[in-house]
Formats: C-alpha cells, sequence, structure tokens
C-alpha cells in the first residue's frame, strides 16, 4: 500500500472565506478525500505544523509526497527543503501542484528559474494527452477540459522534461507543458499544472485521475540508493610507466 | 493478469546441440520457465507456426510480446510485422532480446540501421544502472555481472532512448546502451541486450529480475488509441476575410 | 556553404490556380528565394523529375534536404525512400515541412504512423518558443503568429522528439508540438509544421527565419559513419574455461 | 568572435610541484593556449581573484563560461554562484569540466547531488561516441582514449541528459556519461568528463577538439529572455457565469 503524504500550504483557506466556501476541508481534504477510495494509506502535512508539518519520521514513512504551496513559499524552512530533497534522491515520489511551480524544492530540484507567465481570467483549459503510452495518461480520453482555470503560459522555465505527457491549451491564446515527468537521484517527480485555489479543480474527475496515476507512477522503485565515492577497481589494471 | 507471448525464431535450437545442451526447452522454454513463476498469463509463438506464429487472434491477445531472433530475420513475413507494429501502436507492449535488435520489427519500429559492433570471445559483461529511479530496474544491485557473454559495441544505430536505463561495459573495451525504452503510439518498446544462444544468460537471476520487470513496465495503458483525421472545432473560429 | 536541396512535390502548383496564385514559382520557388539571401548554395528537386528529382548524384551534393509533399506521397518510389533514409543515416540533414509528415521518408524514419488530426478553416496558429537556448529559435520572438493556417492536432503519433522547440496554439482549441527535432545515425531531422498550400505561409518572415535556422542546425557533422560488423577485442580478454 | 572565460580554481597549482610540472601555466592557461589558435576571443578568471574572478562587468562579457574547480568548491561565493546561474538562464554556455562536477554551480542548475564513484589508479579511458551526429563530435572518429586518468565511474547523479554525446569504459570495470548537454533558460551547459590534474589530458588533441565544439554549440542563442509574470490575454475570452 503506497503512503502518500499530502503536504499542504493551507493559508488560503485561512484567509479567504471565497477559498473555504470551494475546499471547506482546505485543498488538501479535497485532495485526501478521492486518494482514500483508493488502495492509498494517506496523511496530511501543512506548513504550520511542527517542522512544517515534515518531520523526519512523516518523510521517512512517505512513499510519494504531494504538494500544494503558493502564498507562503518563502516560511518553508530551508532545512526541511534541503531533506525533501534528500528523500527524493532516496527515491520518494513527489507531485508538484499547479502554483507548487514556485515551491523552494522544486526550483531546487529543477535547476532553473520555473517562471511562467499567468492571469486569473476565468478561462477554458483544455489539457491534451500528447504521450498516450504513459500510464499517467491510464483511464482518460484525448483530453480533459477545465472549464474555469487560471492561465499558465509558456515559456516555463523548466528543464525539457523527461517525458512530456500533457500539454494544455488556453482560450486567451497561451499554451502549457502541463503534465512533466522527471527522474532526479532515485525518485520521480512529476508536475501537473492545474489547481487554483478559488476554482473546483480538484473535484474534476480526470484531474483527480490524472494525480491517482501518478502516484502509482511516481512510487519508489525498490533498488539501495547507488554507492558513491571512492571505488576499488573491478578488474586488474595493467602497470604503466 | 499480463498476458506475455514470447515470440522466438527457434532455428538455432533446430540446427545446433550446443545450443540445445544450454537450453534444451529452447530460449523460449527458458523464459517461459521463470515468467510462470510471476503473475503472468504465458504463451509460445515461433516462426515456423502458421503466420510465424503470430496470428491475428494471437496477437489481439497478448499485452507484451517478447521477441527473440537472429538468423531468420529475412523469414518473418512483412505482412507480420506490420500487424505487429500496429498493435505496438496501439498499446502492446514490446521487448526485444539481444539479436532481436536486427529483427524488421525492431528496424520498423525504430527508422535506422540498428547496427552495431559484436565479438563473441566468451568476454565479461557488466551492465551498469544508470537510472536507479526507472522501475525496471526494481529490485537490482548497482550492476548485473554475466561472466560470459558475446560483445555488442557502440555506435548502435538507434534513436536515443526516451529512457537509457542501463549501460554494458565489456571486457575487451566496449560500451553499450544495454537498456533503452522508447513510447512508440500507446506503446512501450523496451530494448535489452543480453541473451546470446550458446551462454546461460536467460538462467542469470539479475537478467530474469529485468525481464520481469520490464514486462511489468511494459503492460498496456487503458487508453483509447486517439482519433486521427479530419476534426471539426472545439471552438468558435472567428470568420476572417 | 551548406549545400541545400528544396524537394517540392509540385503537383498542386499544377492542378489548382488557387495555389499558383499564392506560390506563381510554386512551393519551392519560394522557399528557394528567400534561402538565396543567405550563404546557402540551393538546388530544386521536384516528384515529376528522373529519379523523382533526387539521383545520387544529387543526394550526394546535398548536406540539407528539404521535403515538401502532400498528394502523392505514394508516387515516390521505395528505392528513393530508401536511398534518402540511407543518406540522412550517413549525415545528411532533413527538414520535413507540414504535410510531409505522411511523407513515406518520415514515416520510415520515425517508425509510427505520423498521424493527426487537420482542418481547414482560415484559423489562427500561434507557434510558441518552449525551448528559447536552442538555435533554431534564434532570433525569433516568443511566438511566431500566422494569421491563417490550416489546423494540426494532437495526438501527433511521433516519437518524442529529442528537442521539442515549439507548440502551437489553434484558434479552433487543439495543440501540437510544431517544431520537433531528431538525431537519426549521423544525420539530424526537423518537423515543421506550417505551410499549407493555400495560404502565403512561406512569405512570413517568421517561417522563414525557422526555415534558414534549420538548415544550419541541420548540416551535417564532419565525423565519418560509424564502424559496424564484427571488431576485434581493443583490450585483452582473459581466458576463461 | 565567441567571448570565452576560462575559469580556474588555480589552487593545485599553487600547492602541488607534480601539478605545477604537467601545467606550467595553470589548467587555465593549457586551455587558453589551444582555444587561443581558434576563432575565440579568451580571458582567464581565477578564484583568488575579485569576485571569484566574476565580476558583473566578465559575466556580461562572456558568451562561454568553462569550469575547472576541486578541492575550493567551497570557497566560491553563494553570491557569484548565483549570478552564474542567472547569466546561463540569459543564455550564457557553461562548459564544466571533470572534478567541476561537484562545484556549487553545476550542482546547483542539475538540483541533483551530481556524486560519482572516483579513483586515481593511472589507468586507461576510452571515451565512445554514441551520438555522432552531433555538432560535440565534429572532427573526431568512434573514440577518444586516453592512456591514464582518473576513474569516475556510474551511478553518476545527474538529470538524465538532454543529449548523451559520449559514454566511457574504463580499464578497472566502469562506465561513465561523459559527455552530456542540457538546456536550462536561455543557456546550453555541457559536462566534460577528463581533465584530472596530474595528467596530461588537455594536450590530448581529441580533448581539444571536443572543448571547441563544445564551445561553438553552447555559444548564446540571439534571442531576448522571455516575459513572465502576469499576462494580458492574446484572444478573448468569453464570459461565463
Amino acid at each position: 500500500m503506497i503512503k502518500v503524504t499530502i503536504w499542504n500550504e493551507n493559508r488560503h483557506e485561512q484567509k479567504s472565506q471565497e477559498v473555504r466556501d470551494v475546499y471547506p476541508q482546505g485543498i488538501h481534504g479535497a485532495i485526501a478525500s478521492f486518494l482514500k477510495e483508493e488502495e492509498f494509506q494517506v496523511k496530511i502535512a501543512t506548513l504550520d505544523e511542527e517542522a512544517n508539518g515534515l518531520t523526519d519520521e512523516v518523510l521517512n514513512n512517505t512513499d510519494v509526497l504531494l504538494w500544494w504551496g503558493h502564498i507562503a513559499h518563502e516560511e518553508v524552512s530551508d532545512e526541511i527543503v534541503d531533506k525533501v530533497q534528500q528523500r527524493v534522491l532516496e527515491g520518494m515520489g513527489l507531485i508538484v501542484l499547479h502554483s507548487g511551480h514556485f515551491s523552494k524544492i522544486f526550483k531546487k530540484l529543477m535547476g532553473t528559474s520555473c517562471d511562467l507567465k499567468w492571469r486569473e481570467a476565468n478561462e477554458k483549459e483544455r489539457l491534451w494527452i500528447v504521450d498516450p503510452a504513459h500510464p499517467i495518461a491510464e483511464g482518460l480520453g484525448e483530453y480533459i477540459e477545465i472549464e474555469r482555470e487560471e492561465m499558465y503560459g509558456e515559456h516555463f522555465d523548466i528543464p525539457a522534461p523527461d517525458e512530456l505527457v500533457m500539454v494544455s491549451w488556453f482560450e486567451g491564446g497561451e499554451v502549457f507543458r502541463s503534465g512533466c515527468t522527471y527522474h532526479r537521484g532515485n525518485g520521480k517527480i512529476f508536475y501537473f499544472r492545474p489547481g487554483h485555489e478559488t476554482y473546483p479543480t480538484y473535484y474534476h474527475q480526470g484531474v483527480q485521475q490524472v494525480i491517482k496515476n501518478a502516484i502509482n507512477w511516481a512510487k519508489p522503485t525498490n533498488l539501495p540508493r547507488p554507492i558513491y565515492g571512492n571505488a576499488k577497481p573491478l578488474e586488474k589494471i595493467s602497470v604503466k610507466n
């Protein structure tokens, strides 16, 4: 059973009635709700908890970590970010949602600015599947349509994804690489674009399906972390003068 | 339960006592033997059967096809090759083993010569895992060591793999991209280098583990083949003069 | 000086006054016209010439081949297609334009159906640069806008490009991977989406810039084709029993 | 004319007679020496200079930065590292040599540990070209052979390279991804493995050829940095309730 931890900044929910109206149990609660129907063991962690919710015990007992953050990226401590990075390199899966593109952990793992264009204009998004062989597309059709979302537009300043699974079309004229996979060390990372706090995106069945698929895809591979450092030869080396 | 069909040319086994000594049930028999221990539903198909063993019924009931061929690539009919390609594009997984690099189906799916350097000299091969996050590396260590194998050396004339999982070191001084993944249409392809007919490679636990992992990785994604051709607009197009 | 051969099917131009009105010198003529301003040595080849315009002499004296075809793909002889593939593997660059996606040579080099969605509806296309580091984006801005074009939509059934340079937005609601690079053997391939025969696309400065950049990018690397086949060991192999 | 800055830590040269014997003008001097024969404008920068040798003026006048460091990675200031990263994202090329794999700037741009296996044992390295279409392979043969080098072995903890150009074979039994390209923002990065301070590697003609090729490949693309942040719609967005 895959051990999933949903990390949510959980600040919009405290500050805004509009957000609470959409997500009365928080964004984390909405995500937990549809994950619990599956064979996942789900835990919640939020910014204002001890160690930003990510104690060693939590991290060491997480197979796949989901990350939603927006207005408080800077409040996540650098020490915790380093630990999360270390856990990814050791094999923990990481699924970065929407505005998490600007989180410390995503920027650290990508090595780029992770910047993009954005606009809040109640516009339509259509996520086209461009890699129908990918397990993250399991159970979907040709595209996912979301009636109203925030726009994210190219250029998205990320490394070219190892695999590009989805590309978004926006009503206002932009496109976006919306479903991107990466391997980093022993770990797997998936970035998934939709999920603005004022829209009911996490109740959308297609969005839920992608997140479930991504968890299954990102679960750790059973393989020890490689041995680094000074290494004895495995074969005889000829003597040279 | 994944439906696996092991396709073997099965000619060396008929012609050579040396090969029969290593693989008394054929290469296909040796592979079937360790796959049957797992949750796979295993069938055998060989070149000299009707439709080269790959009738529509067989192909339509195969989730993942394994392919071993060497001296009779040209005897596989073009019609069958076209059908296998079609099935891969529809989602069937394909695992191409060793000398299958020169099979019609692999060359057709790659679009290149698939040529390489080779040598039979009883030499040591060490397959290093270069992508420890990949599910095909599940349960392995840092490398797989095979005491005696045929050498395949670079340049291997293939498209750059979508993911490079293993690189081989050979005693005689060459390297080789030994574990390569590709998506083609809705289907997934894995090329795995070892498996010369005169060596007991398919009894090697590490080799067996890779093949089992590759089957799990290559199983079809549940997603309809996309719709191609003329398409009505999804959005209103402004009239232009 | 890069030797460029522009191959054009040149059939629409013969059959249709509408196309002749847009391209009085043929599509090949329009492309030749803006290439001649640059440091390129430009030749024309068309389907109805001897050897489909691609004699050994022409092919052996081509650094980069541009390919425009549509209604007569099937009339290109298989022998010529094999020779073009061989020349690409030897290092010749190939730039496939628009409806060339369904040409025999592109399908052969890709190994997939190369199918897609399409629509002729006078709609707007906006090609976003998603890889601003790529030399094919040299001298461009954030996107290229084409007022009226044929739509090509995902899923585009190609291998994941080695590098994805551009993604198109279409007014009618689709997206498309519009600028795709591939290495095949010693050769480089670029697929570039726009260029329907009834639109003045090849007079568009941004489109012209991309084609010039792509030629510079696709020129042959000075490197012999690797040596394939049986190879003597470079290092001593220990004797085993 | 490409403006190249060679950054060298220049500490081994000060501390060790053995290194001075191999590189009397420093590693930077040896590299500058063969670059000056080409159409490059070459400058030197070293750790102990003001701003670690990398003032804004130097960085703003650098098209391609070469980086050699080993024992003093930690002495490079974080502020300078941030500026170099920023310049790469703006388009400056970066060529990271040998032990630079553990530099702050490379780790920051990769997002991984960049760890590896290593051994100093006077052993033979053979770098096989696995992508003969790549311009970084220009003018080479099938491989580069270096009689004595330090060994670097897999697993090399880097993101899968955008393009893998070379793979090393080592006498002691290891392999290594030795020539790796990346795009990050508007900039291009090349990691090149050889170059231990006690071996005359930078006098090797093949090694010199690769570095020259890499500079030509990594030069900035003429394209403005994309515009990020809030964006007005390019198309009319329908009103929704």
